[in-house]
This record gives C-alpha cells, sequence and structure tokens, in this order.
C-alpha cells in the first residue's frame, strides 16, 4: 500500500492541488487517478482508476474501489463501499453543446444531487441514476441501475433496480 | 483544464503520433488515455481513462466523458456526448484465438460498425453492442445495453434498451 | 504494441515485482494498468486500464481487454476473452467496514471463486456475480450480469443473465 505524498513528482500527478485528503486516507495509486476539488475522509481508501470530481465529500473510512466515477453533487457518508466500475450521474439529461450549438458550460444543465447513507454499499458495475438516495446500511448489487431512492438497509438488483431483500436478514441472494 | 500539447514527455505518452486532434480539442489528461490511429474534431473534449482505437472518427463539439471506450469501426457526428464508462463493441463473436487455436488477427472476425448521429447523448455506463445506429438527437439512459437501431431523437432504456420516450417531448423520465 | 520490459522505470511502474508473466505475454501500457500478485500465462495480452488481483491465474493466449477488473479468487483457463469494462466480483456482502467499525480486512469476508473454462468469452461491460462458474467455449454477452452458471458453450445475454444459445449453432443473435 503506497500512502499518497506530496514530492517532486507531484507536478504531473492527477491529484489537484486543492483535494482535501484525511488523515489516514489512501490513494493506493496516485498516477492513475484524477481528483479534484474533493474531500476524502479519513481512513478512506481510492484504487485505481477512479475520477471524484469538484465538490464531492466522501466519508470516514470508506472504500472507493477501481474504475469508479464520482461526479459532482455526490456525498458518501462514512464506511460506505463503493464497487469496482461503480458510475455515478448527474444530469438527466446530458448534452456534449447547449441550445446554441455552444459546447455546454456549467450554466447549462440542471445538477442533480446524490446521497448516499453512512455504511451502504454499492456493487460493482452499478449505475446510480441522477438525484437518488441511497439509505444507511443498502446493498446495491453488481451491475444494477440505481433510478429510485433506495431505503435503509434495502437490498436491490437489476435493470432498474428493485428492492429483494433487507441486509438484516441476509436473506436476500444478490446472485439469484 | 490542460490542453494537449507534444513535449519532451510524448515519447512516453499513450497519444500515438498518428492522432489527429482538430483545433481546439483537448485531451483532459494526455498520460491517462490510450488514443491511435483517430481523429478528434473540433473543439471535442476527451476525459482520462479513455482508449480510442484506429480508425475512429469523433466529430466536432463531442465531449467523451471519463472510462470510455471507443472501437474502430464506431463514428461519431458533431455534438455527441459520451458519458463515463460508456462501451463500444464491434464483434458479435469475440473470441481469444481463431479456430486454429492461434491468437486472432484482424482476419479473424467481421467488424460491424456503428454510427451515432448529430447531437446524440450515450448514458453512462451504456454498452453498444455490434452494429448498430444512433439516431440523430437520440438519448440513450445510462446503464442500458443497446441491441437495436434507435432512431432520432428516441429515448432509450434498460436492457435490451427499448425506447421509452421522445428528447422533443422530454416526457420519458429515464429514471423511471 | 509495446512489449513490457524491466528498465529503470520500472520503479514507477504499476506491475509488481511479484507478477509472473510467461513467455510472450504482453502488457499493451504497463503504465497504464495495476497488475500485483497474479499469473498472465504465455501470449496472452492484457490491455490498459485493466487491475488483476493477487492469486488470479490467467492462462495461455488470453486477451484481457481495457478497462477490466479481475480479482482475487478467479481463475481464467487458456484462450478466454474478457471485453472492455468486465468486473468480477469475489464478495456477496461487500462493505467498507467490519461489525466493529473498523476498516475490513481479508479475514472478514468470505471469498468465492469463479473459474473460467477454456475458450468462453465475456462481452465487455459485463458484470460476474461471485462463485459462479463459466463453462468451456460458453459466451457472455457484452452488457450482462451473470448470476448463474454458466454452461459450456452456452449463449448468455441480459440482467440477470439468461440462456438464449450456444456457440456451436451460432444461432443465438446475443442483440437480440
Amino acid at each position: 500500500m503506497v500512502t499518497w505524498h506530496l514530492d517532486e513528482r507531484s507536478v504531473v500527478m492527477p491529484i489537484a492541488a486543492d483535494v482535501v485528503l484525511g488523515a489516514g486516507a489512501c490513494v493506493l495509486h496516485p498516477d492513475l487517478v484524477n481528483l479534484y476539488g474533493c474531500t476524502i475522509g479519513c481512513d478512506s481508501t481510492v484504487g485505481p482508476f477512479v475520477e471524484i470530481q469538484r465538490g464531492v465529500v466522501v466519508g470516514d473510512r470508506c472504500k472507493i474501489s477501481s474504475h469508479g466515477f464520482i461526479c459532482e453533487g455526490v456525498t458518501l457518508a462514512d464506511e460506505v463501499f463503493v464497487g469496482h466500475g461503480v458510475v455515478f450521474t448527474n444530469d438527466r439529461w446530458p448534452r456534449a453543446v447547449n441550445g446554441a450549438g455552444r459546447l455546454q458550460t456549467r450554466d447549462d444543465w440542471l445538477l442533480e444531487r446524490t446521497a448516499v447513507g453512512r455504511g451502504a454499499s454499492i456493487g460493482s458495475n452499478a449505475t446510480i441514476a441522477p438525484g437518488v438516495s441511497i439509505g444507511a446500511g443498502a446493498m446495491v448489487a453488481a451491475g444494477a441501475v440505481v433510478t429510485r431512492d433506495v431505503p435503509a438497509y434495502a437490498v436491490v438488483a437489476g435493470v432498474p433496480a428493485r428492492i429483494v431483500g433487507d441486509v438484516r436478514e441476509r436473506r436476500a441472494e444478490p446472485r439469484e
């Protein structure tokens, strides 16, 4: 495990100077991420091939697995697990250009926010639609596309994701 | 925003010398992409962790988001949005080896081409099957798997993707 | 094609010293992968933005495409094709922390193993749930979420993946 530290190579590192890393936070491969304007909580880890955008707040003791994308508008509470290849979204109608045919700027679209509750887990390759909330302790199965709010402790799976169980009973089998 | 420029470090940059970048085109993190043999149109942007293969043509004012993969045989018209983690495909029956048990070469499989029309948007983590066409202005919801042609201005969602609305009415809610 | 070789730059390469590369194995962009503790068989190729974890065994003449994630517990036989953005999993109930609220360690979860048979193909952006087996020659369609064992030579597609054909007949059309 390699702890990120500023050194003479940092000028080429794709971790922007405005990233706030809490005590014990660890970016496993600082050369292989793109982090800017975000806050990573204490003792959280960030894997390779991850992008975390401006304004994102990652809580303490979170695990952000490889290949994840966390966009502006997302807040993760403490102890959230984000699987490999998870993609959050914040724009219901994404376009390359605005109505005038010019590249969109931040003024051209409506940001919808996403909150993930304490201890929730987002399975690998899951996709989170704009504006949903995922409750504390919930579990999103791998490959799910979450389009509605997920209650606390619910297990959801599928496209679109449906409730298939409750983590407190561990009766749901996400693979079924 | 960092504009790509050739310098003494370019020998190790994974942007091949045969890439054609139009005026104003921007590769946000040239150290974190793999581009070769492709053409990127004027004022288009390419995010980190993107691979674009030989022969791909990206139009003007397109936005290619992080973690995307655009394979040989794909053509994007102007003003196309490609979300995070989008994967195009071009081989209906992919195999590691040919019938003789040798690693496949370009002679061993049939390339099927994909065209994306002007102003279309491909939502994050969507997968595009080989040989489909996506019409102008169409919108593919996040997480969809597109297996059939998408008409111009249609909104499609799900696995396999079905038409759920028309962007000109903005009545479809991709999250539903 | 750039063949990986140890040189003075290798100290910063994210290919760990404990990776075993067979004769002719090729990591196309050694600066853009994260490989550790794994074995890559003879003449196999590994694309950019790939992570392969400790204990993984990749057979001979395999092709691991860009953006793939192959976790501990996965074994690929010879001549397996792994598409772009494919994610394997090994933990049915992933969590960031253990019951005591401390970051999970290897002792806190049950690893479930996945075996992929000779000559099988995993389509791009597919997700493989923990503990499944994928038979020899099978084909997983792009974007599928595999939650049950896949018989040899079966074609599976969808979320969750269902059998839609047999590769020996090539009658299934994964795009339908």
